[in-house]
Formats: structure tokens, sequence, C-alpha cells
């Protein structure tokens, strides 16, 4: 019903049917995920989940392990990208550590979704425990539901951890039943060397793996804390009826995961931009998404959803403000 | 001097070096362009010239000419998207009469531009008289110096006109020296035969044509008077240093006769998305061009310069406000 009302109100703007392009579907969507033809973005929120992986210590990232722990610092402190994209367009950000390998000071503001510090390496057997894993799932639905209590209606998740574009690439290799030579790219920058030894350790690491698809088991086989609490909050997200946006391929990753859990999650996501990592464009094939920007953006961090942010103020600008053909006398009728 | 000031700063970013992908570019270009490695975006404008063609008459749109006025005084009364997202990201709207078939009151805050009422069709003669082209030029260079001279710093450039996308798809068949067929789309929503139609009354009115490939001469032929006005405009922001937003497919046309005019617009100019109006990503790749958008927009008005402009402030955003590597104490070494 409010799907029919949003199609007529938005093909009644004073614009060409359609013309308005991808915000139109936007709207759409946006209008059905808050179930009113007049919808309001409130509070908006971005999470950054970090945490670190023991496969890091393989040698799969071209910058070493303790820049986890000097990013999440630096994000508290306001300097990274997300600080400036979230300041810009007045998202709330709230960080949580996930797992990072270093006791952060009791008095920092940072969310509590602490694990353990750091995953095991996925290289010779699991990153994670089956308990730890559904942990990760509970800690990301407990900061999602403190965040929709503060009235929050829309929002995106970010990751920093060194190494998480390898366990998300596996994640990707098993899940979507594709060779992890198309799943994987340069993360924060390998050369041609580095790549080909990263994809011979993940390729190690699969073929020394003895479980099954299950996408529990292959989550805590190879994920990241804080892949599986961006998981964990998505699906919460979803179930509360707010608007998920996703970032780039570790967030998609992560949302691959929520979806295996839950296909309903898709009519909550916005997929915010397509990353130059590699394996990303082929995982929104996969998943039929079509994203809203495409800057070459390989940064991580939530920022592709803080750049699409105002795109989607738009839709829901255009679907409020907007005058009708009716309203405003203009003749709508085709020669 | 300032370019080389600028990479450093831009490299020594907490981020993996590019990782911000076209951000970075433009970060660079919007700090040669005003000359600072602090660049900052005063005052924002967004100009839409509205005129009137005499080949409308022949069948070329799917709406009426009377639209052009019925547009004009939705964006005089704020219901118009552009309207919307102007007001979204504080950018000033002006309107400018360059040739409407309507005498509007002289109460209405339109700015002048008039030249006539509407062009005559370039089906069988010019479109306008020589002088009349030199007149939109000068016109569009006056509008801009009157918003440079209050400090603005950054424009974009809308228009309206039904039938203008047939002016532009002619303009950009003789200077690109491209068959009409692959300059044409559907505008604001031709059909199948419609288009076929538009299609043959462009190709016999080149086949009229007479004149040379001289710039001056296809403009005057072709042109319509929004769209000349735009090119005087932009060329007098590239002189006075200002960042030119550049919009979807009849802007590109009219910085298409920019360019033959006066290639050192190219520098000033930022391409802000790909139009599926068919002839656009034809043209930018002609243009050599990298569009920061790709929303499947079609609608003009300046809505692309709107959409995107926020990513502009966003590059700037973070060449300002970003920690270094230095400043953060963050390793910025590869393994």
């Amino acid at each position: 019903m409010i799907s029919e009302d949003l199609k007529v109100l938005i093909d009644n703007k004073t614009k060409p049917p359609g013309s308005l392009g991808m915000l139109e579907d936007l709207a759409l969507q946006i209008g059905q995920i808050l179930e009113t033809a007049n919808p309001q973005l409130i509070n908006p929120h971005l999470v950054v989940f970090a945490a670190d992986h023991g496969i890091a210590k393989a040698g799969v990232s071209a910058f070493p392990q303790e820049v986890t722990r000097q990013m999440v610092l630096n994000f508290l402190n306001g300097g990274a990208a997300i600080n400036v994209f979230c300041r810009q367009h007045d998202i709330h950000l709230q960080v949580v550590d996930a797992g990072v390998n270093y006791d952060f000071e009791d008095s920092l503001p940072l969310g509590d979704g602490k694990i353990a510090k750091g995953t095991a390496s996925f290289l010779h057997g699991p990153a994670m425990t089956a308990g730890q894993a559904e942990l990760c799932l509970l800690k990301g639905e407990q900061v999602v539901a403190e965040i929709a209590a503060k009235g929050c209606n829309v929002i995106g998740f970010g990751e920093m951890g060194i190494g998480n574009t390898s366990s998300a690439a596996v994640l990707m290799s098993l899940l979507c039943n594709l060779p992890v030579s198309d799943c994987i790219g340069r993360g924060t920058g390998l050369n041609d060397e580095q790549l080909m030894k990263k994809q011979e350790i993940l390729e190690q690491a699969i073929a020394n793996y003895q479980g099954s698809n299950d996408v529990f088991q292959v989550m805590a086989h190879f994920g990241g804390f804080e892949l599986l609490e961006m998981t964990g909050a998505m699906l919460a997200a979803g179930k509360r009826k707010m608007i998920v946006m996703v970032d780039g391929f570790i967030a998609t990753a992560a949302y691959l995961c929520a979806y295996h859990i839950d296909q309903n999650i898709k009519s909550n996501a916005v997929f915010c931009h397509q990353s130059d990592e590699k394996g990303h464009r082929l995982l929104l094939t996969h998943l039929g998404a079509e994203p809203l920007l495409g800057l070459h953006l390989r940064l991580g961090e939530g920022t592709g959803c803080a750049l699409a942010y105002p795109l989607l103020k738009s839709a829901v600008n255009f679907l409020n403000e907007m005058a009708s053909f009716q309203s405003a006398e203009i003749s709508n009728k085709s020669l």
C-alpha cells in the first residue's frame, strides 16, 4: 500500500518520470523501510568496529598490525577521514573495540565489544571459537540496540583491522563459491609480489580447512571480530526497521554473512559505494547490488557510507519538498 | 609549487596513499584552481539558464514548449528538484531568463539575460544571428561577474529549455565530428518512434547547414540562448579562477563550446555526473572527463552539480582537517 502511494508521489513530482534515476529507487526504498510516504532520517549514526587479525602476522598486509590501535586513537582524536566526513554531515560516530590487540584506557569513549586481543591465525586453525563468534553477533546487536534507543533510524558501519581484507576475501570465496584469486585485492597497498603471497597464504588456509560451508562455521573459522560484530549489528538494525548503509569490501562481506543468516536484510540495505578493492565489484554483482557511488575509494572506516549519506537525504528531501505537476500547474502530458 | 605542496599534504594524511580515490584528485584540482594548500569553498552558486527553442515545434521533445515557462515559475516558487538540492547544501540558486517564449512580470527575481522569445528553428536556417550569439556570451559573462563580486569561488550551471537536447546533440555531432545518431537520446522521455523522428529531423538540419565547422558559426546556427549564455558564463568563471561545476548533457555541450574557444577552461572544470541521456557518456569520453557521480540522472537544471557539491566539500575538508601520519604518530612504513 505504502509502495503504491510512494510510486504515485514520485511520478507526480515536477520532472520527467524516472529522471532522478537512483534517487527515485532510493526514495521508494527508504519510504518502504520506514513505512511512510513522508520519511525523515533521524539521528544518523556510523559505527566503526575495530579488531586485529592473527592472519596479519603471516604477511598479508602492507601495514603492520599496530596500525589498528593507532588508527583507533586517531578516530578518538577526530583526525581520520571518517571523522571529517561524519562531522560534515552531522552523523554521530561511535568506535567499538571488537578485539584490538591492545589494552585501551578505560576512560576512552570506546564502545565495548571486546572479544579478545585479536583472532588466532586462520592459516592452520579457526580464527575464533564458536562461542566467540556467537558473542560477536550478540555484541553487534547490543551496540545497535543502544543506538536505536536514541531514535536513530539510519545507520552505517565501518571497520578498521589490519589484515581484514584477507578475512573478507576468504568469506566471500567460500560463501559465494568463487576462487579466492577473484576475491583478493591489494588492500592498503600490496605490490604484485606481496599480492601473490597473500593469494598463496589464503589458498593454503582454505586447503587446510576441514569444516563445512555452513555460514556460522565459516564465519568462526575465517572471520574477524569486527567483521562478525558488524554482521550482528546489520541483522539487528534490519530487524528494527532501520536503514542499513553498507560500505566497502569488508562491510559487504559482513553483509554477505548477514544475508546468509537472514535474507530479509536485503530490503534494508543501501549499498553506498563500489570500492577499488578488486573483489568488491564481483561481490556486489553476486548480490545484485547497485551501489550509489563509484569514486575509487578503498579506505574502509565507513567512509563510503558517510559520503553517500547526503544522497539518502536528497532522496528523502525531493520526496517531501518537490512540487507535483498538479500543485505547480505544469503540463505532464506527453505530446 | 602549490601542486607539489598539495601532493605531499594529501599523501601524508592518515590513510593508505590514493585510498580516497577521486576525492584526492579533486582536492588537488581545487587547491590548484584556488592556488592554495588550504582551500575554502566560498558562497557556492548555481545558475539555471532558461530559454526556448524553435526546433521544439518540429516535434523533437516529449513535452510541449510551455513547460519551459512553467518550470521557470516552479524554480521561482522553490518547488523543483534543483531548489530542493540547493537548499540542502546551502547553494545560492539564481534563475536567468536567457530567452523564454513568455513575458515574465518584472517583479519576479529573474536574472536578465533575455535575447529574444526563443530561437528560430535551425531546421531550415540559423537559430540566431551572429550578433545574438555574441550577446549570449556577454550576458553569461555579466551574470558571473555579478556573482563573483559576492566572493563566490565555486559555481555550477544548469538549464531548462524544451528541445535543448536536440541543440546539444547537433553541437556535439559537429564539434566532435560524430554521427548525430551517436549524440541523440530520449531527452525527457521519447519513445522509439519519436526518437527516430528526432534523428531524422536533426540529420536534415545538418544536411541543410551550409556553414563551416567554426565554433562560433556552429553555435549561432544550432545553439540555444541558454546554452550559449552558459558557455559565456563558464568561460568567465574560468578566467576568474572559480571552480566550474559541469552538469549533464546540455551543460557538457556548453562546456564543449567553451573548450573550443579556450582550452584553459579544462583546469577549472569538475564534471559532476554522467547522465543517462545517451550522448553524454560518449561526450565525456571524448573530453577525457571522469565524472563524480553516475546515478542515472537525466533531469538537467544543474541537479547533478548540486548533488555532487558535498563531494567537493569533502575533498576540501579532508585536506584541511585530517591528521597526518606524523601528527597522529601512525606507522606509514610498509612492511
